[in-house]
């Protein structure tokens, strides 16, 4: 059997287990004291560990060494999106971004959004889950609901960073692959499946946000936060 | 509203829709005679038409003229797939490639395969819906479930066609952006999440399949069947 993986962001200072990774650890992989596992901080490091004790309450651990510590990617993407009316296709977007690798997931919601409201606590465990079936070393932060306006005004100070908006216009914005610098932190914004209303077009167009375009398909919001993740991993492949 | 688009494979010499489309087109549209609709072929062509008269069971058109007529793209990807163990991941990756377009998608087991048997009639309304969606104009081809071994036979008569999949190695297969040649019809292989038995993996080497790798991360199976349709597109872009 292949050792386990675990996640806690602070595995020096607190050894031991979340409830949620406890209940798997003890009642689903049935862990006893002295069983290797492997520990993720989520911030790049990747440490093997054994266990101390085994509750579903709380399972206690300690560090035998770091094996894994990675510097922060060149290049980072932070998706913002108007979630989908049904939650299910925001959530298998989530996990999809996550496997690929993705900095931060914030939502927002605009005037023809079809849901103003998410909970993000699922989102959080899709991440969590995610981070240990991908072997990637950085869980990415979910943020909470805010504005249009709110997330526009919030990034306006971002001037070093790439902004970027899907767009279907005619003609065709360009693709990512026209429309990005290698390794930047990237803004990609993606508007609800009613799209964006003309004044907020507008409002994108006139500051500093660029149009960007994900090919002749129409793809549905989920695919396109997908897409605009992939592709700019794509871009970045040695 | 926008005008409602639906599917039948041969408008000339039937010119009526299906029973599960006659059904949505009756009782969810509530369409009458008079009321204009598109129709898609599914092979290229869409079609300007008028209801004659709908009830549940079938509703009648008259084709008043051809707005689209688009010809094969230069290259064709047909995706192979061992089926995951939870059916609903796999029909959410067949919604997701026939959104990106997708020439078909087969599926087969292995020998690490968690799932033997599949059921196609979903994932045949899948595409039908993904196509009226995503304006694409060609439907993808669902083949049955056949054995690892069979498909290999049946592919080996393809000599001028590419054919790729995806293996996990140390060190990494070359990306697709390195493996393939423009414009080919490309066979597209991913195993199982058990992934290939050794001698799967050996037998495949010996031919004329070429390995690939999808990047560091460890991708699950439908998510890597995604990214291989979505990084040829990325790398057919003007």
């Amino acid at each position: 059997m292949s050792i386990p993986v675990f996640y806690e962001p602070n595995p020096i200072a607190s050894p031991f287990l979340s409830e949620e990774e406890s209940i798997h650890a003890h009642r689903v992989l049935r862990l006893k004291s002295g069983d290797p596992i492997f520990i993720l901080n989520g911030i790049g490091q990747k440490f093997e560990a054994k266990i101390d004790q085994s509750t579903s309450k709380k399972t206690t651990f300690h560090l035998l060494k770091e094996i894994e510590n990675s510097a922060l990617p060149a290049y980072s993407i932070h998706l913002w999106i108007a979630p989908t009316k049904q939650m299910e296709r925001m959530e298998w977007m989530v996990e999809k971004c996550a496997e690929f690798g993705i900095q931060s997931i914030g939502f927002f919601h605009s005037r023809y959004s079809e849901r103003k409201e998410i909970k993000t606590h699922r989102l959080e465990k899709i991440v969590v889950s995610a981070l240990k079936q991908s072997k990637n070393l950085f869980l990415p932060n979910i943020y909470p609901i805010i504005s249009f306006k709110e997330l526009v005004k919030q990034l306006s100070n971002k001037e070093h960073e790439q902004k970027l908006f899907a767009y279907i216009s005619n003609p065709p914005s360009p693709s990512l692959s026209k429309s990005i610098q290698q390794n930047q932190a990237y803004h990609i914004l993606i508007g609800p499946e009613g799209d964006f209303s003309t004044e907020e077009s507008a409002a994108l167009l006139a500051s500093d946000w660029t149009p960007f375009s994900l090919g002749k398909a129409i793809l549905r919001t989920e695919t396109a936060g997908l897409a605009a993740t992939h592709a700019i991993h794509l871009l970045h492949e040695n």
